[in-house]
């Protein structure tokens, strides 16, 4: 386990002071010198709204409006040691990159997202002012998506628990699933893959802090805040995509869901296209740190590596490609689904991201 | 902290055996020797469906039906050794309470639920029988509710955290909130308070096990499994209820929640009704437990005790009280919103469940 110390990266407050009695506006107060209510109190303003909310947070239940007559509905479970750290990450950072993850599953039905719900376990040593960065962080990556965060529930827990879910509207479009993709298909990507495990590594090798080169803190930034290209979902559900979804557990594990969903093959271009384009880029960003990247990695951490939220589609041959998306490979027929790249398996890289894995 | 040992109460898998390496049909299985996929593969199956599920688990997010064109929506988490014990409650309870209580929120707004997800947190060395049995609890809770688990998360976490989201329609009827209790409503309540509570006790006090007298393991079963009366929220919206919520915190401080959000008094019956039927029911049950309560004790329960999930109510003097509501009270202007017992204030009780106090 990382040690208890959350000093934030931008964290606007400080550590905590004096050893007496903590006051209301304390910038160490600790979740323990709250109640539940007086906490609540001061979560709930910073939180985003939308016009979609009929009634929000603070009675038994929230209602929204859902116009199409159907929900898209997701939810993810961050847990503080595996999916983040304090020491890593800001209260911002894990706001952000929790709703963040959660819209991307919306975006990756074909839906436009409508509304969050946030439940958050917290031991009692977290400051305050950690809490209300994080929904400093909701609030931040939701602004302009249309969703906000209708309601919630606070639990007293031994570790950061942060569990979001997220619902969304399809606006009359067909849900695109994983199973739609047919032989003949286009491949296509909305957004970078490789970029936040990047940064990941960089921090795990401690390479981060004032001195970084901007190209090298940039990946850091993809591994805190990913930006997942959220508009570019409803936009291959209006465009008539065969396959979506989103790349949280890495290239090769997530094309495989859709290979083994559709019963076909993925091939991806591999040293041409916007796959070598990533792994030139992560390279070239990495060009500063002396020795700390090769071709190696950087392939690895385009073909592996999770939580860049990029969308993941399937366009039919007579289907316009959304603007934003690159196509990376061929869907084929095949008498075992899976993926290879460049035509053939790929034998020497790990599965992606698994939680129970040794 | 509890101690690890997770041996079920009525869990049908036994205590680990051997120590060499697990099979897949190994009872003592636990959830590391297993990766992610494989966990999923095996608790799908157990989950409750719906016809209104039109997307369900295995893809980015679900898709579900919202004919009424709002959807309610809520969430809550259960931690380990704050709201249950694997001692003390099966994982067969634990997934039956964290549907009943989500369940009971939707229908305290006046909706039929039709939908949870489910995030769960999880050690390693949880047995995989009591992760299934979670499941079958969440299922048996459904039964009948309408409801389908459509979606979930999967992580480890170093105690057990379960998040689950309830979504509910609302079936053309407004949805009920606690702010429109007006002097001259009475104060209703379907379903009983203050048996979780006497069950809890029970457990604290050790007095469990097969000698327990039937009246008194009732109490421990209401603790385990409450039994919301999910179908009187709706019942209490097509009545013209004016205020509905569930009895989560106990009924002084839930009852003071709806006062205060409406700006009103209500003024319980603490000593004929309903409150004093269940005093005396409580303290028949506990009679065979020499000592162990006392009407003060009972008069605590009742007043303070969470988790029994009641729907509180307030009805306009013109409505027809549905079947199922007992009037326990009446909504009277006041300066000052708060609850009173029989016309007084309560001073010597406590304020019920807060997640943070000391």
């Amino acid at each position: 386990m990382q040690p208890r110390d959350d000093a934030g990266r931008d964290d606007p407050d400080g550590a905590r002071g004096g050893r007496g009695p903590a006051r209301r506006d304390d910038p160490g107060l600790l979740v323990g010198d709250l109640d539940e209510d007086a906490l609540i109190a001061r979560f709930l303003p910073l939180l985003p709204t939308a016009p979609t909310t009929l009634t929000g947070p603070g009675d038994d239940a929230a209602v929204l409006a859902a116009p199409d007559r159907r929900v898209v509905a997701t939810t993810d479970m961050l847990v503080e040691g595996r999916d983040f750290r304090r020491d890593w990450s800001s209260g911002m950072d894990v706001g952000w990159k929790a709703a963040a993850q959660n819209l991307a599953d919306v975006a990756a039905m074909g839906a436009c997202p409508t509304a969050l719900l946030v439940a958050l376990g917290l031991p009692r040593d977290v400051r305050v002012g950690w809490v209300l960065d994080l929904a400093r962080g909701l609030a931040a990556a939701c602004e302009g998506t249309g969703a906000a965060v209708v309601g919630g529930d606070l639990s007293s827990a031994s570790e950061v628990v942060l569990s979001v879910t997220a619902l969304g509207d399809l606006g009359g479009v067909a849900p695109v699933l994983r199973s739609g993709a047919r032989p003949g298909d286009r491949v296509a990507v909305a957004g970078r893959i490789g970029f936040s495990a990047a940064g990941l590594a960089l921090l795990e090798a401690g390479l981060t802090g004032a001195g970084l080169d901007p190209h090298a803190a940039a990946l850091v930034e993809a591994h805190r805040r990913p930006r997942p290209a959220l508009a570019a979902g409803p936009a291959a559900a209006r465009a008539g995509a065969s396959a979506l979804m989103d790349v949280s557990d890495g290239l090769l594990r997530d094309a495989g869901r859709i290979a083994r969903a559709s019963g076909v093959v993925l091939d991806l271009h591999g040293t041409t296209g916007a796959l070598a384009l990533w792994q030139d880029d992560l390279l070239a960003r990495c060009g500063s740190l002396s020795g700390f990247c090769g071709a190696e990695d950087a392939r690895r951490w385009v073909l592996t590596g999770g939580e860049d939220h990029a969308l993941l589609a399937c366009f039919p041959p007579e289907a316009a490609l959304p603007v934003g998306f690159d196509v990376i490979g061929e869907v084929r027929a095949g008498a075992e689904a899976g993926v290879l790249v460049d035509s053939s398996p790929v034998h020497d890289l790990g599965q992606g991201w698994d939680h129970f894995a040794r």
